[in-house]
C-alpha cells in the first residue's frame, strides 16, 4: 500500500467492500486503476452510473430490466401464458433460459425464506406472486396451468418450496418442483447419499 | 448473467478488464453492485473520481502523491539527504518503509528494463534520476553518498541493476544492491540453489 495518498486508501476501502475482494486484492485493483489510462476510470464510472440509473425492477416479475414498462420476458408475446417459473434471483432466469426447455413466464422472489437471516415471506415477492395469480384468475385471463418452483436445493429453498406449495395448491394450481438427482455427466461414486436417495425415489420409467 | 440488461453487461465488461477478475467474478461483482444500496455505488464512483483527479506524480521521485508540490517523502525535512533508494514501483516505497532501516530519499523508476515488453531505459525514469543526481552535484547541494538499488530479484530487475550501476559508478557514486539470501524464518531445505549460492557468496562476518 502506498501511504500518504488518502484517495487511494479510500478506493482500496471501497473496493474491499465487494464480495470476495480482500484488502490485498483491493490494493492491487486500486493500483491498477491508478496506473490505467484515464479512459478506463471514466468508462468504469460511467458503467456504474448506468447500472444505478437505468436498471429497474420489472413491475410484474421483479427481475431487472431497462425497459420502460415490463421486462423482456414479461413483454415477449411468443411465450406461453399457461406456465410460470418461480426463481430466487434474476440471474436464475438466464440459467433456466439456457437449458432451453422452458418457454413460459417468470416470477422472481428476490431471495428465499431464511429465518436466521431475518428473511420471512413478507420480505420476498410472495404476496406479489399470489396477487398476480389471483388477478389473472379473477379477470379471466389466459388459464394458468402449472407453477414450476426452480429454487435452490438448500434449506432456504426447501422451506420456501413448502411454504409456496401450500399457498398455491389452495388456489387449485398444479405445483411442481425441479428434480434433484445425479448431475448429467456425474459419477454415482461422487454423488452424496441424499442426492442419490432422491434420484432413486424420483426414478423415471423408461 | 441476466440477459437483456445492457448496462449490466457493460459493467461486467468493464470489471472484467481489472487484473485477476474473470467473467464469472465480474458478473458476481456487478450483480452485487446492482443489489447494493445506491450509496455504495455513489461512494465507489466518488473514490474512482478522486483517484483520477487528486493523485499526481511527485515531480522529484515520481511516486504518487496528492500534495501540491513534492510528495510526503521528498518534502520531509527529517530524512537523510546522503542516501537515495531506487525502487521499481511506488508501492515498493512502503515495503522499504515498513522494514524500518532506511530513512533516506526515494526515486521510483516506474518499472524495470524489459526488452520483451518493449520497455527500454527511455520508458523509465532513469534519465530523470541522472538529472536529479547531476543537478545536486552541480549545484553543490547536500552530498549524495550512496545509491541503494532495491529492485526485484528477477531478470528485469537484474538487467536494470547492471544498466544503472554502470551509469552511476561513472558519476563517482557508491552503488549498492539489496542482498539476496535465505529469508528470515526460512528453512535452508526449501531455498532454491541459486538463492543459497548467493547467500554463501555474500556471507557476513560475525
Amino acid at each position: 500500500m502506498i501511504p500518504h495518498v488518502p484517495s487511494l486508501e479510500k478506493l482500496v476501502h471501497e473496493l474491499s467492500r465487494l464480495p470476495g475482494i480482500g484488502p490485498k486484492t483491493a490494493q492491487r485493483l486500486a493500483y491498477f486503476v491508478l496506473k490505467s489510462p484515464k479512459e478506463f476510470n471514466d468508462s468504469l464510472r460511467a458503467a456504474l452510473m448506468a447500472v444505478k440509473n437505468d436498471v429497474k425492477e420489472c413491475p410484474q416479475c421483479f427481475s431487472y430490466t431497462e425497459a420502460e414498462d415490463l421486462c423482456h420476458y414479461c413483454s415477449d408475446p411468443s411465450r406461453h401464458e399457461d406456465v410460470l417459473c418461480v426463481v430466487e434471483d434474476p440471474a436464475d432466469i438466464s440459467r433456466v433460459e439456457i437449458s432451453g426447455v422452458f418457454r413460459g413466464r417468470y416470477h422472481v422472489l428476490q431471495g428465499a425464506i431464511s429465518p436466521l437471516d431475518g428473511i420471512g415471506p413478507e420480505q420476498l415477492k410472495i404476496q406479489a406472486l399470489l396477487e398476480r395469480i389471483d388477478q389473472r384468475q379473477n379477470e379471466g385471463g389466459p388459464v394458468l396451468r402449472e407453477i414450476i418452483l426452480a429454487l435452490d436445493a438448500d434449506l432456504e429453498g426447501d422451506t420456501t418450496v413448502l411454504y409456496l406449495a401450500q399457498l398455491l395448491r389452495k388456489r387449485g394450481l398444479q405445483v411442481t418442483r425441479i428434480a434433484h438427482g445425479v448431475p448429467i455427466g456425474g459419477d454415482i461414486d461422487y454423488v452424496d447419499h441424499r442426492t442419490l436417495g432422491r434420484a432413486i425415489e424420483n426414478r423415471v420409467q423408461l
